[in-house]
């Protein structure tokens, strides 16, 4: 107890005064604790919450690394804009709002109404022969995410992500940041059989072999996505106007390694949503110590994870400002 | 496949043809698989629940098996009636009704505005030295949580507990219905201490040696609580009523565990919140083979599981009737 600053000894007072058995919402009043030190308050607010979906295509795709082709990308994106997509009904269910950033999609500007135009590209290079991209279109992305990371008076953030290929993306970088292999990092993304994860697998083995020890900076952008460096770039943001960052899955948490490496000041904020099924997940959270809230076998990215998560951050915040004490409420405490 | 029904068949290619990887959606899929079928639509509803806490005292508290002393049951029901319990923090949070019924308190009836009168006795006797109720009680019991699980058109309902000692009753109930030890059954509940965990365990090894086998009706009787047994005929009642059930933490499972051993079609609308901290959980997890939704190192009970899984029960709904197929999108499917 005597590391703990004053505020953080009230605020542990406050939860174990609550009408309940002391540690009895076990997960549910770390996570209140975490909100209430991102806002440092304590009672802080969790009603409103929005989510980013950022867009962008990947050179890598065109080595044949996932089972859907790049123009995919584009579909759902107008998917997203009109609203049938998972993200749109979990947000919608949620109480969450929704908005689609077109990061570098492939091929000319869309112009579809409604799409946030922050295009650092017409999709990346192919990491394969060369950097994904310039170390200046890396810092544009970044410094683009981190003006739409602090936008607004939302009490959380959420990111999502579609692109096709950003699985092989997500690996790649995430092996540059970790050092671990892509034997554990390369999975089966939108859902490769065994002969497409062989090869995507020995694609990204002779782009990683491209390179040597990279910085996080360097790694970002010879391995990156736009979509990735953007949604890394909104979660410093986000962290830096003092909002809860809500994490999704694989490709968001490569995003998360990614802004953390390079401002290591941004993981408080974070809140891991869960667990995902593309089989380098884990390894990228035990990078960050992040231990999810769900387990749900989730692999569809969008955010979708994340939006589960919300109506927890919402619970959570809800015991600490609604509870009553036992003095309150005159309950007696244990024997 | 040539085992599934027309309907499963058509409920499955919906959801495949859902714009989105095959399967992506992981437990979320199984989950509006099971909420499609028990409301026997492909075009569920799942925008109204109902939470019931019942609560009553048990004898077996007099042994000593609790942390907290009885009079705190009537306490905590005041506590709901006022709203500033983890039940109506969450409630409020999650838009879900709650509603308190007394199935048996101990002394006097409380005459509290707002608690529902359902009283089966004025607690239950100890099960050490005999029955806890008789079997007109137990019959009594389940009959009147039959009408109220029944009643009303939520499209799912779950159900808390408060009653001081009811772990202990969980865990002999629980071991006379699965045959599963007492040392796997038996836990800390609201936080005894190993000394005090050491005596609930002799108390009840004691208890359970009263009696051989029983039948889940004698069970019920023998070692179940007021609260539990009502609790148990709820689930059956809603169950019958084409509701979903949402299942809280150990003391819930017991009730579920009872009303399926009494009435095995009940199973199918039980949907299984979360897995509780309290020891013997895992154990009626297994006989019931369910599988949470949630881990969150609750145990709290009060259903405050079932509160924080109900908005996972919404978005799965949700995917089923508001995301857009392949076809609907102009979304090209995978190579």
């Amino acid at each position: 107890m005597t590391l703990e600053t004053p505020f953080a000894e009230a605020l542990q007072r406050k939860i174990d005064l609550k009408t309940k058995p002391v540690g009895s919402l076990g997960r549910i009043e770390a996570l209140a604790a975490q909100i209430a030190t991102v806002q440092n308050s304590l009672s802080p607010r969790m009603q409103r919450c929005q989510m980013t979906i950022f867009a962008a295509d990947h050179g890598i795709a065109a080595e044949g690394v996932s089972a859907f082709p790049q123009e995919v990308t584009q579909q759902m994106v107008l998917n997203y804009l009109a609203g049938g997509a998972a993200a749109n009904a979990f947000a919608r269910s949620a109480g969450v709002e929704l908005r689609v950033v077109d990061a570098g999609i492939a091929g000319d500007p869309m112009g579809a109404e409604g799409l946030i135009d922050r295009r650092v590209g017409a999709g990346t290079a192919s990491f394969l022969t060369g950097p994904a991209m310039s170390a200046a279109q890396c810092d544009q992305a970044l410094e683009t995410g981190r003006a739409l990371g602090g936008e607004g008076d939302w009490d959380a953030v959420a990111f999502g992500e579609m692109g096709i290929g950003n699985t092989a993306t997500a690996a790649a970088l995430g092996h540059k940041l970790t050092g671990v292999g892509l034997d554990v990092l390369v999975g089966r993304g939108t859902g490769l059989d065994d002969a497409g994860l062989s090869h995507k697998r020995a694609v990204l083995e002779r782009a990683a072999a491209r390179t040597g020890d990279l910085s996080p900076a360097q790694a970002l952008a010879e391995y990156g996505g736009f979509e990735i460096a953007m949604m890394a770039g909104a979660m410093q943001g986000a962290a830096a106007a003092g909002k809860v960052v809500i994490v999704d899955g694989f490709i968001a948490t490569s995003a998360a390694l990614a802004a953390v490496r390079l401002a290591p000041e941004c993981r408080g904020a974070m809140v891991f949503a869960h667990h995902s099924e593309e089989q380098g997940h884990g390894a990228l959270l035990e990078a960050l110590e992040a231990k999810p809230l769900l387990s749900l076998n989730l692999r569809l990215g969008e955010g979708t994870g994340a939006l589960l998560a919300w109506p927890l951050l919402k619970a959570a915040t809800a015991m600490l400002n609604e509870m009553a004490s036992f003095d309150d409420a005159g309950v007696t405490g244990p024997a």
